[in-house]
């Protein structure tokens, strides 16, 4: 690693994307190439957010790729909040003419590539739904979404992206707004679990909605140059996509009523946020729960004859790890067989970010041991036997996810500014320059709010906005921050990705 | 059910998709809508796929959706293939203009919706590949891909469609060969395995190639119509596609070298398959190995006061049945809690082809009893003891998985002519009108043919092709079937979707 956090946490982002083989930019603008250990993370975010999906009632289901135009139409806030970041399909086909690529088969609508798909899925719920008796219908899928992007950065935003969408519809207000609420619990879960993130929830101000939501509920995270990303929205969107698409159903009195729904998503932007949030100078640093693999076995060779004894020692190890448990799931265990030094592939998986690192060599094989490390402590190696290691190494990644947690809320509550009382402190808390929270770069602020979005405007030109409006609340009230005038809730500002 | 295969085979075919709910039209031609049960059953052969792939030393990746159009440029046979069916991005935003939205942000280069990735993906392999040592790269992806379609047909052509493509690279000829044949036979496996469908192994003749490829071989197999269906196609790419990317590594002996290439996919088109070799004028009839539910439990309620017991009754069924194996996994149970007459709810579950329905009402448990029947044999509805079941499902669904491929072979191969001689033998046989097997419609024809491409032309009237040519010959020669000259290998000639 060439860049450090505190020197350029810009560069020193983009350094441990392409140190840990992550993911590459492509030659088409903005979007990316997601390599086996980029994939692998997010595999295991998919498997393990899939599987809180289904236990709420959830079914998986594709939806096209391609929305017509006139959908995006139906829905005024919904084609405003996208008009300008939309890949649009005119063309179907090509011919040669005179050695030059024609296009052709022009259509006569165009197609919106999905930058989400709220509008062609309303059109499928309005023909599922006929009778209170069909709801809820309570759907998901994953899927690739493009919204193209004029400034892009590998997986905080590319054109095109990962994510999961979860779309219901619902015979109350209330029951959609409960399913709104569950979904964003089920986000924050995910962080604070398997991501060691830990998260603000809280609703969106009017100015940050979703396009075409009613209200719009977030995980915030922030990042160690203090800046909040969004990590999950949920959506309540009330009867707007409904009514402009006609999802309709008869109610247990008879009447036709328009259905409430919902939509809520995560995306491979959260690769971005492990990597903010825990990576360090030497490279990221993986909670164990979503590592591929979590403890890497590098065999040290150095003569022909300790090949296959050595090979041997570390796969018998590995099988033997690969029986035990942690975080609720079999150990995820790896020997590394490439035809490279030994000390490469250490630092290969220091700068992965992998949990557990063993070495073992001819010496170690002899005393029957192993040498080790955790990514946390790279400093403190270790020799243990065998078998204790076999029997501690569970527990290690356990602590291992802890840790990084503990660390990561650490540093995001000692970041929070709680005694703003007005634009000034704001602007002094703002206005300081530094990248990383290291050197004293300004994190969140945290004061009460009047709820007037014209009050906002002095904060443009920091780059602050405000990032939710907690559900942790004090109660009583206080002075606007920026008005003055009585305030009833607090509210988090921050500078975003 | 209101067709039969016989009665009209390709409306069969739609009502089975949609009485089964696997999938519907969306509003966008030719892409469809997979719904929940239909995503299920791709999500059971994605898994089991996966998992083989990964064995054989793969991993997955993710490249962009969109190629620049120079890119498909760079291969000649790549483009001509292609051209037609290619949906093509132009413009990246809109504006209201007057009331009226127009396309704005024009590409300077149109972008392709990925067909195929050979050329994006040996973008990356020709910065990923410097030496010997870098090789092999084996790595998969999962993807949606677009062929625009003139004559869409559910799962079978689909202008969207989902996949999975394989993309290596080799230092050698032979070894990009035998990754060429081993990922064949993964395929063969999971068709003949999993999807209890047989196939014929082999290669496709010349003007059957992916274009681009070298050789391509397939896994074909037989519709209940006599149709065949290409289930699976593994190519050799040579180094046409390292050539026009620029894929060169030094050898051991410090030269540069192209790298040897292959690719190999299969789609969301086996469910297609599925439907047409395994359904019976009931519905579909699904593997067990690929049902997203195996066992489905209909709870037979009269009465309030039965609701809360026999509910019980039929969880603490699920619940034992849960922990049981079949096929090498844990049984998939589900009970239908559906607010549904229970009679219509069977039919549901037949119509989707669950494998081994059970309906319980008060009766059955005061006995202890359930009543049950395999998808293969509704009629001979048994009533077991809950102990006796439990220890007997497992058996069944491994019996009804074999009994499905046994079934499926019979056909087939009792569907076969290897006693056609001529061209005249050859229209007679393929002229027959009929679209269903039981109706006397026409296989396949297994002939001996001289490898002239232009003695093919006959065929072309009869909608007739070489499917492939079968690895297994029986060795020696023949006359050709078409031009009576001296041949060394038979052919299998059909129809095909």
């Amino acid at each position: 690693m060439q860049n450090t956090r505190a020197k350029n946490y810009t560069e020193w982002y983009q350094e441990v994307v392409q140190a840990a083989d992550l993911a590459e930019n492509s030659p088409v603008r903005g979007c990316m190439v997601i390599k086996p250990w980029g994939n692998g993370i997010w595999e295991r975010l998919k498997s393990l957010l899939d599987r809180r999906i289904r236990e709420t009632g959830h079914e998986n289901c594709y939806f096209p790729l391609f929305v017509p135009l006139s959908f995006f139409e139906k829905e005024a806030a919904h084609i405003d909040g996208f008009a300008k970041e939309m890949a649009l399909v005119t063309h179907t086909r090509l011919r040669q003419v005179e050695g030059k690529l024609k296009l052709e088969g022009e259509l006569e609508e165009p197609l919106v590539v999905r930058p989400t798909s709220e509008t062609i899925i309303a059109d499928s719920f309005a023909r599922w739904i006929q009778s209170y008796r069909d709801l809820p219908v309570l759907v998901n899928q994953w899927a690739n979404v493009v919204r193209w992007e004029l400034r892009p950065r590998l997986f905080l935003r590319t054109t095109e992206f990962l994510w999961q969408e979860g779309h219901t519809a619902h015979a109350t207000s209330q029951e959609a707004m409960e399913e709104t609420r569950r979904m964003l619990e089920v986000y924050r879960e995910l962080a604070e679990g398997p991501m060691a993130l830990p998260v603000i929830t809280g609703e969106k101000t009017e100015g940050e909605r979703f396009p075409g939501a009613v209200n719009t509920y977030c995980i915030e995270a922030m990042m160690q140059d203090g800046k909040a990303l969004q990590a999950g929205t949920s959506h309540y969107l009330g009867q707007a996509f409904s009514k402009a698409s006609g999802i309709r159903f008869q109610n247990r009195e008879g009447a036709l009523e328009h259905a409430y729904t919902t939509s809520w998503g995560v995306s491979t932007r959260l690769i971005g946020a492990l990597i903010m949030a825990h990576g360090d100078d030497d490279g990221l640093r993986l909670p164990p729960a979503l590592a591929p693999s979590q403890v890497v076995i590098v065999p040290i060779i150095r003569e022909e004859k300790d090949q296959a004894p050595v090979m041997e020692y570390c796969d018998r190890l590995a099988a033997r790890l690969s029986e035990k448990t942690a975080l609720g799931e079999g150990l995820r265990v790896k020997v590394d067989r490439r035809d490279r030094k030994s000390q490469d592939k250490r630092w290969d998986w220091i700068k992965k970010g992998a949990p557990l690192l063993v070495e073992a060599g001819p010496r170690d094989m002899e005393k029957g041991e192993v040498a080790w490390a955790g990514r946390l402590d790279l400093k403190a190696k270790r020799f243990s036997k065998v078998d204790a290691f076999v029997e501690e190494a569970a527990a290690e990644l356990e602590r291992i996810q802890a840790e990084l947690f503990r660390q990561a809320r650490a540093l995001r509550d000692s970041s929070i500014r709680a005694d703003i009382r007005d634009l000034a402190g704001l602007k002094e808390h703002f206005g300081r320059k530094a990248e990383f929270l290291g050197n004293g770069a300004p994190g969140f602020a945290r004061a009460w709010w009047c709820g007037d979005e014209s009050s906002l405007a002095p904060l443009d030109e920091l780059g602050v906005t405000i990032r939710c409006v907690p559900f942790d609340q004090p109660g009583g009230g206080g002075a606007c921050v920026l008005t003055g005038r009585p305030a009833d809730r607090q509210v988090v500002f921050g500078r975003s990705y």
